[in-house]
């Protein structure tokens, strides 16, 4: 099967660059290479580009009173987000997390700084009682997924904000939006002091990222040097991954509502395509349009996977980032057992999925997951 | 001036990306753009194309007791070299660091170490002997720039790694060596733990470098997440950036000794055709070839620079990435009072300089400078 012929469907875990966005910004390799600190015109327009790309990125999720950090991506983003604002006393977030929130949080104890898990939903999304429970007087950072980059569940973290700074206003409130941006409505509000965004996730690159922050929320830099970012996050700016990034954003919102519409059709066809009791789904219908997590139970998801690549269709298992493991640590936490654990899959679209794929796509798990099951008998 | 016909002279800022590395990187967007930790042969892929990109960035200076951790850039393994070493007692580095060496280290005071600065000779070298007093036993990291970035000075980190081991065995001793890969030859020896390293300062993109460790070597994870690069820098890798990184560095290297001699001639030649007195030397004859630091005393580097890019020469002045500063710190540092300080220049080239830049960047500088000094008589 030729690659280019395959049908994508683990764009969870990073989309296809858009072609459009990436040649836009192949200016910053051809003409405008010159360094943003540099004091001459070249220089100048390098940074004017900069701040561009800075508001394009942010307007269409946030207002006037939140800036924005160019990062190296969301894992940068969260581990800034973590260690900078949890620095005493507790830190909450859920089991639930990406393993960039989850792994910073576990590491928090040898800081001095006691991390709290609250429990998940069968969904994926947090018990929010569980979590409000665990926040306390001592409590200094909370950390929620916005979207589940397993399950696809969305967490409304807009009024589990508001909650929590009722029970404690000095609490720094973050979240991870790598999964919400560009694809769901986001409009973040006074209550969220923290949010990490990836540009791979959106169709443009690997290595570009952002740390979106209230203005009145202070940070500790995460990296010392020539000052860039405001001092809180130094080092040359990748111009060009910024500026994939921005043109791709502005694509992705222009066309979010008309995608999101389209792809929850698609989510719903391919679910209803899938053979029972094959397929046990996973995802829950008011999760996000560009997930749906299934588990072919009693199966292994990642011979499954390799034998959809082999049949020309590309869907993920648990979570890319954490591939070492054998069960997903997230759907284990939503509390199924081990037979659903093994099988589970990971189809996740993008806005160039098309109808066509998705019956394909449909076929051919069936299909696979039939060979298989007829094997093991 | 259209800038397609600027003569570039400000590489140590930052490179023109090579087109043809770049170009063979670009499958890495358009094809294989596929996650490196997705088990499916496209995932496979990538994860190879990283593994062989990592052999290719780091067979040219060091042997296999050494691996290497791609990063953000060499903000970004400096920053990593001094947290993760520096945690004790006190630490050593030089007054002629670059900024994310240097703040790094101004840094370590509130986290309980005691950072020491060594002198510099006036070519921007450190005083050899000033920094092996400043080695104790209760140093536990030294850090010595390798070339300096403003200077050109050379350090010999080899020997200085040496002495200072004999001194303290228990010492990490890192180099920030973003000036020497790819321009002079370097072949690490097993004193020398950590070594940084960055892509756009030789041809690849902004936004990728590399912190080279001895095996032996321990270091904490800079960032955490999913486990890559060993555990030590999670976060998706930035496939395409890495390739760059790669390609350009092989062809660098093939040209290595020939660039070096030419440049060596070219830097010569371009002082030889700079008018005494208007222009001061502060580069050593023994620096890199690659910087032809200058000072044009008594006038003001950010104006002549500006009127230079007028007159189509790029040059830099000061370090391009902490241009905040009235003065340049390092050439401070080097001992030079007001009036020099004022009229740094840097010219910096490339392997694509050419004999005809040169003697056209002499004739503008000249010109230039003698205008301004009109202007001022």
């Amino acid at each position: 099967m030729k690659e280019t012929t395959m049908i994508y469907l683990d764009n969870a875990a990073t989309t296809r660059p858009n072609s459009g966005a990436v040649s836009r910004a192949n200016e910053f390799i051809t003409e405008n290479y010159y360094n943003p600190s540099a004091r001459y015109r070249g220089g100048d327009e390098a940074a004017r580009a900069l701040k561009a790309a800075r508001q394009a990125v942010l307007a269409p999720v946030a207002g006037d009173k939140f800036d924005l950090i160019f990062t190296s991506g969301g894992t940068e983003a969260d581990n800034h987000a973590v260690f900078s604002s949890a620095r005493r006393g507790n830190a909450v977030t859920t089991a639930g997390e990406h393993a960039a929130v989850y792994e910073s949080f576990v590491q928090l104890k040898s800081r001095g700084v006691e991390p709290r898990f609250a429990t998940l939903n069968q969904d994926g999304s947090v018990n929010e009682d569980a979590l409000l429970e665990l926040v306390d007087e001592k409590t200094s950072f909370v950390s929620v997924v916005h979207v589940n980059n397993e399950t696809g569940a969305v967490n409304d973290i807009f009024s589990l904000a508001r909650r929590v700074k009722e029970k404690n206003p000095r609490v720094v409130f973050h979240s991870d939006g790598v999964q919400a941006y560009g694809k769901i409505p986001v409009r973040l509000t006074g209550d969220i002091d923290l949010y990490s965004i990836s540009a791979h996730k959106i169709g443009a690159l690997k290595g570009t990222g952002a740390l979106i922050k209230r203005k009145k929320c202070s940070l500790l830099p995460f990296l010392y040097g020539g000052g860039q970012e405001g001092a809180l996050r130094s080092g040359t700016e990748n111009t060009f991954g910024i500026a994939c990034f921005r043109f791709a954003a502005e694509e992705k919102f222009q066309m979010l509502v008309a995608d999101k519409e389209r792809l929850k059709s698609y989510r719903e066809q391919l679910w209803s395509l899938l053979e029972k009791p094959l397929f046990e789904r996973i995802s829950p219908e008011n999760g996000s349009p560009y997930i749906l997590c299934v588990s072919a139970s009693g199966l292994r998801g990642e011979v499954l996977q390799r034998m959809l690549w082999d049949r020309g269709v590309v869907v993920g298992t648990g979570s890319a980032c954490s591939s070492k493991k054998p069960h997903s640590r997230v759907i284990e936490a939503c509390g199924y057992g081990a037979k659903t654990l093994d099988g589970v899959l990971r189809v996740s679209f993008s806005s160039q999925t098309s109808a066509g794929e998705i019956e394909r796509a449909a076929f051919e798990m069936n299909a696979a997951a039939r060979e298989m099951r007829e094997r093991l008998n």
